[in-house]
């Protein structure tokens, strides 16, 4: 039937009109992707069939600490491991570490002491000999482990003392300021481990190594630079922190060249006073000439909602503009991390961009600004979207509906990042990537996403010219030895001369779903 | 300071760019208007402000049968209860009516019957003797009403068998098929009492009503038309059913002349064969004509996800358009009322599109697709966007999440409707509406907001363009003596010569939030 011809015809362009416009749908892909994209697509198209047609929990669906055991069952989760991810651009310095290692390492440390407060709160710190501190008596944590009847229950308890994990996360946060608070609760208690120096340093090797394990081969972390101190005294100041970051940074890059590196965007909470950001701002761009290839810039965290909005500290924000020569200091500024239309939270995406903000951390609320997302695609400014965060930290319950899906949708400049994957027991970037490539992107959304995001994760980051296309070709070699291996792994286990066995197709039959 | 002057002078001039883009961001308000829009944007700020900063539950964030008190508490809810709302254009035949309605009078009639069955779930059926029915024995409802100790109690319970309010639906609908299959279970109890003939123009003239109380002056009904019975063993066929259509509309505007009317959208269940929805479309068009005002078009309904698809049924789809000389039947699909992107059900929109549908149902997948989203626009199709029910039937949980924000921001055409109230508690447009306003729409969404998406209702109704102008003609004289009204009580109220006593900024004040 003629019509029906024509019908299918057009329809079939305009389905190929919306690939094109996504996040990867320009890439073409060699004939070795096109065949991995194949088994990786038949991977996908059965997990979410068994949840469209059959039932089965949908993991971006549940809430992380639910969905964290399917997730890692899935075939589509172990490619992901697996695949070159290249950048996390969106990490916080105190839960970038798997709190095991702090649990396994720091709190055995001889040094390492811990008393329980007022309120019966673990504290941690390190000391040749404890204070006496009334309300909150200080004893080696290995007194407490040793007292304890089961070492395995008690270090598991020292883990959760740190951690957001709960068996029933609705019930235990009922609102976003409840897991907010919590939140902040246990990053201080994480604090008095990591900010002891020796602890301090290995605990950002150790992240290095996990990204590195997970397959990403740059960092960048927003440090606050804090208070590090050693038993001798010594308290290190924000510039020598920041040599400790790069000392370690070299350190490990000497230890594994197949890793590129990382850098520092120093970061302070947005709750202090217009003159504390103002000095701090003249002390980071400072840095960022004494650290040339290490520091990257500035932002301002913590809380948004009620934290100060980027305005409130315009004329400090302004002041390396605005200073005759002009001071070199790149924002990458938190901003519109809210359900909050219409508030000051929602306006800092404005006040971000207009400040020449080079990427926006989360953007949650984006989409809600045309005039924004115009500036935002034109000048190329990167979305860091951390999935999993939004959704543990209650912006967004189903994954499906977080709003990046229409940045994904109109091919923004997007990267997905982590934020603080210990806390909620992530590790690494590949359970975001895939909350991402199965929740926010479609059924049909495919290795071309995932190798855009990739991409992406090192073409917009704060890395020189000539640091970008050492880390490109770097990854691209990474890219090639994962096509062909998981080609030939496929046809091995499959007992195939070509991995060519089934065609994908770009649409659903139209059998519908039962 | 130049720079900062400058600085503002930008962040102004995007900030009311944006604002120009948005649903009714062009319209220019009356000077009375502008004070109306003052006194409702104060009560606004005040209900937001007070979960923003101090955390009170804010009901588009919480589940509609939780919101449900606090909201008939709000301001702006009252505000909106007395405001011209123009039509409702998304709405189904057996879920219009106050369920108590149901209660208070179709149970109360003499030929009301009830049995158990073998699950223990009420069924209702008229007679006037029953028949003997093994699995189910029917008894008059006075039966077990008189039976009962507490016949208030037991006309709750008959409203709860037709009902999904419940405590706690996170717990009672664990996923959305579980509160799909019950939404299923309740519309065909109620629809045990509905299609007795006289119960059916009853029910429907309380339809309207309802609507007509809740200052709304137009409906437009899914109607299935089904097997309508009386006790005479008499069957309605479809075209006498809309004749009971018809004839209560007329009725209806004889005794309401401030009402305007109403149309039906003869619709069908999207799990038929193609066969069977081929020849309801050619006896839809045939009514198209025999009801030239109180028929308006076609539309396949029921659970999308696993109904048949658009392309399923798309031979009988183009049977209208492709027949010589082509057949009038406008369509007003449901489409896209899903999470699941890439997936048939997702598809439909799409095919929607290309099938020239008038509206879209829901359309709640709809930023998700570029293309169509320039085609919606473009053409000038209107979103039919039911807030609570995508709530309740779980497709998103707290409404600031609803991507029809993306719709209001870009100034798409959308229409809010109730879609099925009765089944939730709902009643009328308001509650939705102040979904819309307060949840979807942002902090400094305002009454040129409200204003345009009431006459956004009937300018994309189904109307001819002469029925629309009196239509918008009766709506225009009620919102002058709505606006009037509002001022003249505001006024009184607070013992003013003015209603102009405070200044409604379109920005936040930079202090952030404690």
């Amino acid at each position: 039937m003629e019509i029906d011809n024509n019908y299918t015809k057009n329809r079939q362009e305009m389905i190929e009109k919306e690939y094109l416009t996504r996040i990867g749908g320009e890439l073409v892909l060699t004939q070795t992707e096109e065949k991995v994209n194949q088994i990786l697509m038949a991977a996908k198209g059965k997990e979410i069939n068994d949840s469209f047609y059959n039932g089965v929990p949908f993991p971006p669906q549940l809430h992380f600490f639910k969905a964290k055991p399917a997730m890692e069952n899935s075939t589509v989760f172990q490619f992901i491991k697996k695949m070159p991810k290249g950048g996390a651009l969106h990490l916080h310095d105190c839960s970038m570490t798997d709190l095991r290692w702090l649990v396994k390492n720091a709190t055995y440390m001889n040094s390492c002491y811990m008393c329980y407060d007022q309120d019966k709160k673990i504290n941690f710190h390190f000391f040749r000999s404890p204070p006496e501190q009334p309300g909150c008596q200080w004893h080696p944590v290995s007194f407490y482990r040793n007292q304890s009847t089961n070492i395995s229950a008690f270090d598991d308890m020292l883990y959760q003392s740190m951690s957001l994990e709960v068996t029933d996360p609705h019930t235990s946060y009922p609102t976003l300021d409840a897991v907010w608070k919590k939140f902040e609760e246990v990053l201080i208690r994480a604090n008095g481990l990591i900010n002891y120096a020796p602890v301090f340093a290995a605990y950002y090797y150790e992240a290095l190594k996990e990204f590195m394990e997970d397959n990403v081969q740059y960092l960048e972390v927003r440090a606050l630079l804090p208070e590090v101190y050693d038993l001798d005294g010594k308290t290190y100041m924000p510039v020598q922190v920041m040599e400790i970051y790069r000392n370690t940074t070299v350190k490990f890059v000497q230890d594994n060249p197949s890793f590129t590196g990382a850098k520092v965007i120093k970061s302070n909470i947005r709750f202090k006073t217009p003159a504390i950001i103002k000095s701090d701002i003249i002390a980071s761009a400072e840095m960022m000439s004494q650290f040339p290839d290490h520091f990257a810039g500035y932002d301002l965290v913590g809380q948004e909602d009620p934290g100060k909005p980027l305005l409130y500290y315009l004329d400090a924000l302004l002041y390396p503009s605005s200073h005759k020569p002009p001071i070199n200091l790149p924002y990458f500024f938190h901003a519109g991390e809210t359900d909050w239309e219409g508030t000051s939270t929602d306006y800092n995406l404005i006040d971000a961009i207009l400040l020449n903000t080079t990427r926006i951390g989360h953007g949650y609320a984006l989409p809600k600004h045309s005039e924004a997302m115009k500036m935002v695609k034109k000048q190329q400014i990167a979305v860091e979207v951390n999935p999993i965060s939004n959704q543990v930290l209650k912006l967004v319950d189903d994954l499906r509906n977080h709003p990046a899906a229409i940045l994904f949708e109109q091919g923004f400049p997007v990267v997905i990042s982590a934020d603080d994957p210990a806390v909620w027991g992530a590790k690494g970037l590949s359970y975001d990537f895939y909350e991402a490539f199965m929740g926010l992107a479609g059924k049909d959304a495919d290795l071309k996403l995932l190798k855009q995001l990739a991409m992406n994760s090192l073409m917009y980051s704060a890395m020189s010219t000539k640091e970008k296309v050492q880390a490109l070709d770097l990854w691209s070699t990474k890219w090639q030895t994962f096509i062909n291996s998981t080609l030939e792994e496929y046809v091995r286990n499959n007992n195939l001369k070509t991995g060519l066995v089934f065609t994908h197709k770009l649409q659903d039959e139209i059998v519908g779903r039962k």
